[in-house]
């Protein structure tokens, strides 16, 4: 059979045969999921599974495996197919329960559920951008811990991409990185079927995708038969071959390729084919089975587990011989690989803290971050920087910072004018192993990447997310640039972490905290402008971790109110508190840089931080909705609801009410 | 002077000077800005705006107007520049008050500001995203309303863009549909000054733009001599002789040139002069006048009044013609453009509600989305669908939509996989007027699209964003595709209304009141699964309006509690208060399908539906945080504040508890 496109159908065998049939059945028992990704990329999946993926499925974590991403996630029967057939620990049973609660197999892949899943996709351009991450994270560790005569870092990463990947915009900020850091162990596939969900894509995309992707530098090779196992082997080769530039392989494939009436069309794309088809399609294929049975011959034909055992086995000796001639090399990669922080971490920290207090300075938040960085960083050269093209604005620059290029490793990326590839390349580094990055942009353009920063969350990786210019306090730029909202919808993410320090001190803790945190990933919102000093007590140092606490009690030790304040609204509540004094108004206030980890406190402590009974204002130069979770119906809340202005930045605090007497005020009206 | 790029130094005179100056100047007194831009550009702006740009002064909303995006929108000196100096009601006075409070000149070009800004720009990447869309708006109305021998629709599209723009992902969406379209009329200047804010983008940004700009099927002129005069005249030429394709002009350009010791670096980028640069700047271009001072014979040379107004004139005849020959045609037109509803509109919706009502059917809220653009569309030929590769999901195509395609007009737009540039796009659209863009995708998805959202909301731009699968009841796709803070976050934008309809009849509510409205943007959340029909009274059909109304009163009017819910979970919130009835518990149901425009009600309204008093639970499924506002500390929200899962949706509603026996528990603990 020939489609229009020339593309030469498959010559069907049990190997993948065996896809074809988990993927149709799957989709068909759950009613939902999309069989044609994984029945048209079956032979290209065959060949590179079979021939050259190294991997170990006894040992999902080895560290240098190579690194497989299905970054058209949709197909994910695809994956989990491959997963059961060579070896890993995920049974036939969770097969059959494709899309089941509390399956391994949900209906995307899902980084933390099968063994083997590198990370979550199904957002369309992220697993790509993923994979330059990992493919980046390889080059960089490889810089810095393989040595002449041990090269302990030296694995490919592979990703199999669709149409809808190369549409959505990410794909031009990643790829045109890949290029640009010449990524030469990067090998994406890109099933070319020339169907999306909509039907045939000529009507929305005419790219020159090859041409596209010369223009970024890398090696392309062209019409490659997607069918054809030789052909593909040979694509593999001459992308092996090539250790200067990432390689797009472009393969023509049939979407559905099996099913022979609904193959070719977007009807396969993601409904169950339903029983006829599948039927047909069994005799298409020559696969004579039930479901879900596979016959031993074929998963003998699979079967990855003595190869991958072998193959890390020789990794193994190889580490040993490493180890004997670079002793703390070897330590200092297992300890990075661990993801465990030095061992006089907390005492670092401590005298950093210490420090800080010390200097008691009256500085940007953002520079009290760089400081932090300065100060941690050369504990932890698992830290990799970066900024979207404002390193001197975001000043996430430090002393040792090392920029990454093309020629060699480093300990910083600039990213330029990227901001949603730069957070999921650096999800991808961080689902690597062995670096822990922090990106930075401006708060705003936190929305450029929004959907990278939930995926961070999602997958629970370790990404610290630097936002400067955190309010109308950045000034004169204008409403386009002034977060209004931005604080909020970033708390609204589920397992983010947000922290908007108040000063020096805060600001260290916040990026101790985000150091540390092993379990998801945390947004800093920091100033432009300088912010006050604040004292504290070493009681009140420590209680910053708790995301909420007293930061100055009321006179008597009897609040008749409190006032929670976050950033550089602190300030403001600390001299409305003294005004109220003065006037006879006794109030306590609380300084909450991390509304979320507040939450997360048992309720004695948020009670003793925020009594039953006292009436309660909140101010921060934000939306104010989410602060009646705190100050109830009968509190007030000072903030801005509406965008902001283009104006020096003192004037759009008093311009917008965001001031120490309105504060006072507002304390009054709630007595 | 060479530059290393083989860059000629432009021959300077008293025109460009004059943009040079001004530029330098204001962003010195503002002490803020990026005067690198326009000092960059001021040959090609003076070749474009003084020989070709077809605009009237006197009149910025002339509607075959040419229209003029700087899509590098921090240069906003620039075009202030222009504008003031061409005779747009912009006088000096405004650009000495460059970046203050009130100014018509912010620090990024803000439409509705100054007279003759087009669009909003600053956010990299969406400026040239919208004159893709202002582009195709043009070539739509010209399909339509052009007859033989009368065309009333005739205008470029001209874009200024520097390597941020390019680096952005959201230019590879539009610029590759800009391709597929052939979208003639649209010329992009690429200011191509090898410098970004981290410095000279070598390190950063190595794409072949030409060759990448190829790959799109754009025409692309290549090495164009960005301070010459007669170069960038023989392109312009070049671009408007194709009218198949867009243009992409690449100019090679030194970044503040007129600045002797600054330019060429990125010192120029965004930062004032300083004093003594901008006195040897003086010296180097000639230009010996004090600051905001420009000789009679300047202003002369630059004053586009006259011409302007001929050219408008020449229009108003040409339409004249049309109008007698086509009257209808024209009368349409000039509804169209002047954003007027059909006259007979509010008797149109009332027969569709009417209609509804009668029906009252059980269908997914998505589906009776649908059913309402069937409703409407047929009276409003301005509406222009689309949907980001899932038409046949968002349920966004009607039995009168024709696809756009390059060789057509027509009322649906085929996005693909681009959510960003289908939003941005479409803010282009209805920002040029005659059509009234509708756009969809999944409710997840909105995140990718997210700062389009807000710049829509921030332009008051007219546009319909539809968004389905809008909780965990889509089911099997799971948590990468589940929404559980997308609603809250929309609710948080300012000026955004945010609608979550629980049936047929507010949804044809929900989609007559974002069409009505012409202030702002409008997004609507709508249901995969089936939503029961809910009965009302004409004035409960009348309050859906108010965003917030008593759907179902308590038994005797005399409620003990009163719950609130939105979308799917008002059928809960109804099956609760019957069992609660049986108990002997008297409750308020309040379907609240907009918060938004529930809290723009009059306090009595407002007091009216939520009296004072009584306890309060609010139900959705979604996050928590934003309904304490409503509910108070001693209220309860029943909610997902986790990541869902992927199984069926009716077991994920009883795995997260959004159930209405939880809804019943939850009212008998606030009694």
């Amino acid at each position: 059979m020939q489609s229009t496109r020339n593309v030469k159908a498959p010559v069907f065998n049990p190997i993948t045969g065996a896809i074809r049939a988990l993927a149709m059945d799957a989709v068909q028992q759950a009613n939902s999921g999309h069989p044609g990704a994984p029945m048209g990329m079956a032979e290209i999946a065959e060949v590179l599974w079979r021939h050259h993926l190294k991997h170990n499925p006894a040992n999902p974590k080895w560290a240098d495996r190579d690194r497989f991403v299905l970054s058209n996630g949709h197909g994910s029967m695809l994956i989990y197919a491959l997963l059961h057939l060579t070896g890993y620990d995920l049974p036939i049973e969770e097969l059959k329960r494709f899309r089941q609660l509390h399956s391994k197999t949900p209906g995307h892949p899902e980084y933390g559920y099968a063994p083997g899943i590198e990370t979550t996709t199904g957002p369309l351009g992220q697993g790509i951008t993923n994979a330059v991450g990992m493919a980046l994270a390889e080059k960089i560790l490889a810089a810095e811990f393989n040595r002449p005569g041990h090269e302990v870092v030296n694995h490919h990463t592979y990703v199999f991409l669709g149409d809808g990947c190369l549409m959505e915009g990410i794909s031009h900020e990643a790829c045109s990185l890949a290029g640009t850091w010449g990524l030469g162990k990067l090998v994406a596939f890109y099933d070319d079927n020339n169907i999306s969900i909509d039907g045939h894509v000529d009507g929305w995309f005419t790219d020159d995708t090859p041409k596209r992707f010369e223009a970024y530098g890398w090696q392309v090779i062209r019409d490659v038969q997607g069918h054809d196992p030789v052909a593909i082997e040979a694509a593999i080769q001459q992308a092996k071959a090539n250790t200067a530039q990432p390689t797009l392989i472009c393969c023509k494939t049939i979407i559905g390729a099996g099913a022979p009436n609904k193959q070719d069309s977007h009807d396969v794309h993601g409904a169950p084919l339903g029983a006829a088809e599948i039927e047909a399609a069994r005799a298409h294929i020559g696969w004579n089975h039930p479901p879900f049975e596979i016959p031993a011959d074929v998963y003998a034909a699979w079967d990855a587990r003595a190869k991958g055992a072998e193959r890390e086995a020789e990794w193994n000796a190889a580490f040993a011989a490493y180890r004997a001639a670079h002793p703390e090399l070897a330590a200092e990669f297992e300890r990075r690989m661990a993801g465990e922080l030095p061992a006089d971490w907390d005492a670092h920290v401590a005298a950093v803290l210490a420090k800080v207090a010390d200097k008691a300075e009256t500085i940007a938040t953002r520079k009290a971050s760089q400081n932090s960085i300065e100060a941690y960083a050369p504990k932890l050269p698992e830290l990799l920087g970066g900024s979207a093209d404002l390193a001197g604005s975001n000043l996430t620059l430090w002393s040792g910072a090392k920029g990454v290029s093309k020629s060699s490793g480093g300990n910083y990326v600039y990213y330029g004018v990227r901001e949603f590839g730069m957070a999921a390349i650096a999800n991808g580094t961080s689902l690597h192993g062995g670096l822990i990055p922090y990106t930075a942009t401006f708060l705003m353009f936190s929305e450029y990447a929004r959907n990278a920063l939930r995926m961070a969350a999602l997958m629970k990786v370790r990404q610290i997310f630097v936002f400067t210019h955190d309010s109308i306090g950045l000034g004169e730029d204008g409403p386009t640039h002034q977060p209004v909202e931005q604080t909020a919808t970033l708390r609204l993410i589920p397992n983010m972490d947000v922290w908007r320090p108040c000063d020096t001190t805060e600001s260290a803790v916040a990026w101790a905290s985000a150091i540390e945190r092993r379990d998801g990933p945390t947004s800093m919102c920091f100033s432009r402008q300088n912010l006050p000093f604040q004292a504290r007590t070493a009681e009140q140092v420590a209680a910053i971790r708790k995301g909420g606490y007293v930061l100055s009690e009321a006179a008597g030790g009897k609040p008749q109110a409190v006032i929670i304040a976050t950033g550089s609204e602190v300030a403001l509540a600390i001299a409305a508190q003294k005004t109220l004094a003065e006037q006879g108004v006794a109030v306590r206030v609380v300084s909450m840089p991390s509304t979320n980890v507040f939450d997360r406190q048992d309720a004695a402590y948020k009670a003793n931080v925020l009594p039953a009974g006292l009436p309660r204002v909140a101010v921060e130069a934000g939306c104010t909705d989410g602060w009646y979770k705190y100050v109830g119906l009968e509190g007030r809340v000072i903030g801005i609801d509406r965008f902001g202005e283009s104006a020096p930045a003192g004037e759009l605090f008093k311009y917008f009410g965001i001031t120490a007497d309105a504060v006072v005020q507002a304390v009054k009206s709630v007595l």
